[in-house]
């Protein structure tokens, strides 16, 4: 199977790092050839259809931070919509940076890869949170595969444990601590009794928030994957603009300490139930399942014949991201 | 497609009793048509080619005790095995009760179905338990689908969430709470102080505990489950022999308060790791993710990309159970 992957930052190396890797444990388990033909980031692109060399492509990315920079087969200054044209592949891995503006330029290469019957795999919250049905049905039209786990809760199993092992139930309702960079912000806070700045600089310092936290913080990060989990586990049509929408940048350690001193923490919960849509700061019993530490996500589906199912997990990360992209890949070349 | 059930206790008739209520909603969401056209216990079976009334067989059972008693279809003293000569038949649901000295009759069942190339799903632990590799080899012969999501931890996912959500990693170890019955009867003796023999008796009294509790309270049970969970999914080649087990039978309720003291709960813990399989009370955190209350199931994958991945789910009851079989059923007719 023929890869392009557009969007080299973290999650891109990631899945290349694994790919490499996990070659020919690929091939021996799975029976499938993985070929990685085009590598897009902002400065251009590698194509080769024959399958780049991934050692190759990390070293350069890495060293000149230039994917274009790759010898013979780089490409300078062309966008991704025009690498699609360009490659033989099979299947688009879309993991450019997330716009939850517009969606865009992720929904159009998505869009394009469908309508040129390529399958898609992404990891990107923008155009499912604002376009689901579009891309939904466009993948259905061109009867192509369309698979995004890594775009709920990186690694944590939510739309294939759904999708498999809770197939013909009925999920009446989902709750879930969505955001690893909030959860370990609140966790500190509980442990630690500091404050909401202080903690949030530290998270920076150790790469666990972003640079602009904005997001997660706010919670538009928990509300884009509440609402791609409402859309396609819950036949749900709504978008970012349902979400009742809280962030945790008023919580005050005051609140955190009240909370504590009465067996509770507080949690930035996202909630799909009685039709609504909701993602705010929450009070959770101290040693129940949603008490869980640091930057674990986890996600409870109250269904009708299972009862109440959870799943923990890493909710992000760059290789734990990867891993849901790959589990999509194989799980498309295994069906097809 | 058309099922033919061995096997009409309690996951039998759960089984029944959900396809019967979710007919039309699987004809529609799946576009599968579910037609039941044989169903066996001790006293015998019914069989119609055309599909057997589900209403009426669960009202007999209930009645009579006996599914021969089944109006014109209805056929005394016939064996399971002879049932699968008779019927007419796509794929065999073997929910038998577990025998985990031979694991008989259902391993002759399991394989008679699928050396005449129908498709077996089962909850019945034991010939995997004893004869994994027989079984597996068996399916792969004739080309048929095997699948088992029910026989380790009842609706809490397991197979196929590390199948499907985990395709592409390595699981290096596995640990679990893996018995509904005996967290049941720890939990109470740590929320409550009370010793074994008494809250065993009460679970009997509830029903959570079988009048022989044996296989439970001494691990078998959990035993079979992560034999399975390691020949399934981790390669190896074990059998229920290989386990080092210890069960709670002996555990008093000075233990208990003795770990509590110290902000433990005494668990009982299957795990594969290291090569070893072990299954004995062992000592967890107070508040951790292991100190799940009541008759809940847990289990945790330790992975090579996805980190520790974990889910929590009922590990019994005959609606839930009924549900695993179900999501291995619409699996089987997604992918044929």
């Amino acid at each position: 199977m023929k890869i392009c992957i557009l969007g080299f930052g973290a999650v891109g190396q990631g899945l290349a790092k694994v790919i490499e890797t996990k070659y020919d444990e690929l091939k021996s388990k799975y029976d499938i050839d993985l070929k990685i033909t085009a590598i897009s980031d902002r400065s251009g692109a590698a194509i080769n259809n024959n399958g780049l060399d991934l050692v190759k492509a990390l070293e350069i990315k890495k060293e000149t931070g230039k994917i274009c920079e790759y010898p013979k087969f780089g490409v300078n200054n062309i966008e991704g919509i025009d690498v699609l044209s360009k490659v033989d592949y099979d299947c688009l891995v879309e993991v450019t940076p997330t716009n939850v503006e517009d969606g865009e330029p992720t929904q159009s290469h998505i869009l394009k890869a469908m309508n040129d019957k390529k399958h898609v795999v992404t990891s990107n919250k923008g155009p499912l949170a604002l376009n689901f049905k579009t891309l939904i049905n466009a993948a259905r039209e061109n009867q192509v595969k369309f698979r995004f786990e890594a775009s709920v809760g990186g690694t944590m199993p939510v739309i294939n444990l759904a999708r498999e092992t809770l197939a013909g139930n009925t999920i009446k309702s989902v709750q879930g601590i969505l955001n690893g960079t909030t959860n370990y912000i609140l966790s500190r806070m509980a442990n630690e009794g500091s404050d909401y700045n202080q903690t949030l600089k530290e998270a920076q310092e150790l790469g666990i928030a972003e640079t602009d936290p904005y997001q997660d913080v706010e919670g538009l990060d928990a509300a884009c994957k509440i609402v791609i989990i409402a859309n396609s586990l819950m036949g749900w049509d709504v978008t970012l603009n349902d979400v009742d929408l809280h962030g945790i940048s008023h919580i005050t350690s005051d609140a955190v300490n009240f909370a504590l001193d009465e067996g509770y923490l507080i949690k930035l919960v996202a909630e799909a139930k009685d039709e609504k849509l909701t993602v705010a700061p929450m009070l959770v019993k101290e040693g129940s399942t949603f008490a869980i530490n640091g930057t674990l996500n986890l996600i409870k589906f109250e269904t009708d014949l299972s009862g109440d199912v959870m799943a923990v997990g890493a909710g992000a990360g760059s290789i734990e991201t990867a891993s849901a992209l790959l589990s999509d890949i194989i799980n498309i070349t295994k069906h097809e």
